[in-house]
């Protein structure tokens, strides 16, 4: 029966995931690095902002940063209590999620990777897809907590299985996002009319998330809403392609679009969302996808 | 007031479309050119199967051939009556839609590329999507008989705007089709359980049509249905990276894509499903996509 | 037996390639869009200035302008002397050559598209590599007239052999351009002596024509000198582009080098060199080659 | 002053590079895993066929086995003997390259990264390429040595530095190798003799010394002598995409060209040149480079 919970790191996604905790937990622990953002959630949504060292003695911890490797170096000089289960919602590296489980395995904890999609919609309404990686006991044990913030709450395979999972869904997104840019400026050249193509292209086999949702919501209404920060995405892209070449793989697509987006990212804007990418191909069509 | 209606080229879509016409129209003429096929039509749907020469005296004549070419073979030696619209249904060229507007106008003709997505269940259910180019008053009068099998028809643009929306669906669904593949190969290397893992992405922001259906439905069950000829993938992603050339673009993603698809169907065998072109990169792979 | 000469268009290659022809042939003609460098050529080099219409009576007209276009449409309005051979150093669309082939033949003439590469110091010394296609024995005819300018003269095939030829020197020219960048960039990022390994690739299997020449003398040093620009680079790729899609094959290196050789012709500066397209790739990796 | 010298892994490249050094010195061990061909090596050319414990025992040790790895676990158990110098011909992985260092300097010997190039013919003659990162003074120390066999003898930088110029070197072999397929293919489909485009080609901007040397020798005369296998192509162009990464760069045509070059290894027959890899080119295009 889990009695309390945390939730470290409380940016753009964690903040809101946080806020359903209450709901479900009794005592619910905050911690942000800067910790004013912790004291706020705690007036906003009742929970409780402590001390790290207070916080991960929670039966369930979870964390939500930047980087495996922030959780990495989080982790390192902290105590904690046997039988915790720590849920790790970053967009991590496999090999990191491996490492920590080793390394939390010595202090009788459990470590799960259990990245989130959905984007801030989805945490705020409490329907992101959780896609979680580690032992399958430790899945059950944590289940319920994960369901404060979650609808679809997958177990896709051993540790690691969920940041790959979350990688090559990311690295999709990317894939969608550039060849939809090119498929879509084509179009313009020749004088159609994209909302119109979306529509038809949106009941046909080439859809994806990227007609369905991102091009109307965040390109052709030229809004790029930072929402999901474009370093961000290549990151992900980065850690798709190391898990292709970890494995071995030929992978041409998925190689041509992490150095595309890895490009669009160095040239970028500061602050840009994972769609400016296309901006990048704008330059060089010199066609504006509107 | 469209009083007759003909339907030119009887395929696995055709067929399909067609049967539905004499629900709402008095005179509906089919004609195949093995002709048995147009006969087996009128036995099975009340059509006339009847001499091309005769079909094409209907107010609205409907073709769904292989390719552009076929059909402006078609058009060549026909006498056609003015004020005639020929709805075009074939995968076709934009450079040919306006060459067969301009020549089917001195006949007092019109001329609409009407191409349609929505596969074989489409064609069933009379839920297709038609992306239609060409001259708006056409397109109004011609609108009720798209009806008969469209659901969600929309004028794209002048004419070859249907051809072209066509031609860059079809480029995404080979994107998408290629690069998860990629990206599940992947996947199944690290040991990831690949039908939950398609859940998950299902329930993200990198889904697609081929992650939705033609994953489940065509490739993972190893069925490989042959309802859209690899054959026919080809020719379109084709027909798109001509469109890039065409306004002087560069699409590194279309173009590596239309490489690839084009090697694929190079080296499949026979009578393949478009689908199937997952097979060579198994072969690049060695790990079967189930 | 060659009694006069012509050469038409005075620019960069063919101002130095016309000098050699005196040496040659009693009377040579020259004339060029703007007239007054034909005159300065004759003023320099004892050619003659004159009207196009009695320059194109010489018994071989040679013509190098900037695309197939240009020669097209001067070719339209002339009128040509029988036994006249037209020998085309522009380079050009092998399309294009055919129709003129055919154009031409109507007047008696032989066209031949014989395109040069050495750059503007082989038009100094006269060692220009011609590559020729066309009827051989026009060829034949025409070889002594090309020895004024060539040292390396050869018979490729059919008409549009020869630009067909340089079309894919030159993809090829990009595709090393662009890859020896990537490489020498990441061997910089690793702190490796550029000019060391320069010289030890120079020495080995991976060595090309970029880095024995265009790398130290243009890239390395900074200079990218305006001796062949880059929208001609990029009108050659394309060229070669087409090659491959009329052929209706798989190229995907090609395919992506046109794209990247493309972009960077459309970002970069105002009357850029060629070499100046690795400029793009130094804004994606923010490190310079030097 | 150098008295002994070592030769570890008498290979294609090894046993003869080592069939130099008793010109040189007075004592020369040799040593091979199967060690028939250390006895067969001592017999041919006058080497001593000894214990690997007492090869090691020399003042300079060349190495030169398939991979970086076997290096490093031939290395674990030795004792070597303070002031050695071991000389890696390996084309090797330029973190391993650290690694050893790192590891010999505790018995107070340096490692240098050697890498070679040259092929067999260079190894016959003494003529190899040999680039060289490490410490400087033991690459000044250990030159004498490396002119047994090398003619071009450049220190790169630093340790993995001469890893890094054999993999990058090797990366563009393949990327030339590939495009020059993909050009020559689409020179063959128009009707071009390539022979004379070959000639033309190696007098401009395009050539390289893939169409200089391996295409004329080893695949237009369908020779493909197997002197260097396509797995350990393969494998260098994993390293140089290895390198790409670790520096965060994107590099689009050297990751297409990886893929492609895997994807041929894993496609091809057994025991096939690196030269080969243009077969799985030929299966997408159905013609023969001949």
């Amino acid at each position: 029966m889990i009695q309390s919970v945390a939730f470290i790191g409380l940016g753009a996604m964690g903040y809101r995931m946080a806020s359903h905790l209450p709901r479900h937990f009794d005592t619910v622990y905050v911690w942000n690095r800067s910790f004013e953002k912790a004291k706020q959630h705690a007036t906003e949504y009742g929970t409780q902002a402590v001390e790290l060292s207070q916080a991960v003695q929670a039966d369930i911890i979870f964390s939500c940063l930047p980087t495996s490797a922030d959780v990495a170096q989080l982790v390192e000089n902290l105590e904690l209590k046997p039988g915790t289960i720590w849920v790790d919602c970053t967009s991590g590296v496999p090999d990191l999620a491996r490492q920590l489980v080793t390394q939390l395995k010595n202090q009788g904890v459990d470590y799960l990777d259990a990245p989130v999609s959905g984007q801030t919609i989805g945490a705020d309404n409490a329907t992101l897809t959780v896609m979680v990686g580690g032992d399958f006991t430790a899945f059950e044990r944590a289940y319920p907590a994960m369901q404060a913030f979650g609808k679809l709450i997958k177990h896709v395979g051993e540790s690691g299985a969920g940041f790959a999972v979350k990688a090559v869904n990311n690295m999709l997104l990317a894939v969608n996002l550039w060849s939809v840019a090119e498929g879509f400026t084509t179009l313009k050249a020749h004088g159609v009319n994209l909302g119109e193509a979306l529509d038809c292209i949106n009941a046909s086999s080439g859809k994806s998330g990227v007609t369905e949702t991102i091009f109307p919501q965040r390109v052709l209404n030229r809004s790029f809403p930072v929402t999901f920060a474009l370093p961000l995405l290549a990151k992900d892209a980065g850690i798709a392609l190391d898990l292709v070449h970890a494995a071995k793989l030929p992978a041409p697509l998925i190689a041509l679009t992490q150095s595309l987006i890895q490009a669009a990212n160095q040239t970028a804007e500061e602050n840009s969302d994972f769609s400016a990418a296309v901006k990048m191909y704008e330059s060089w069509s010199k066609i504006t996808l509107e």
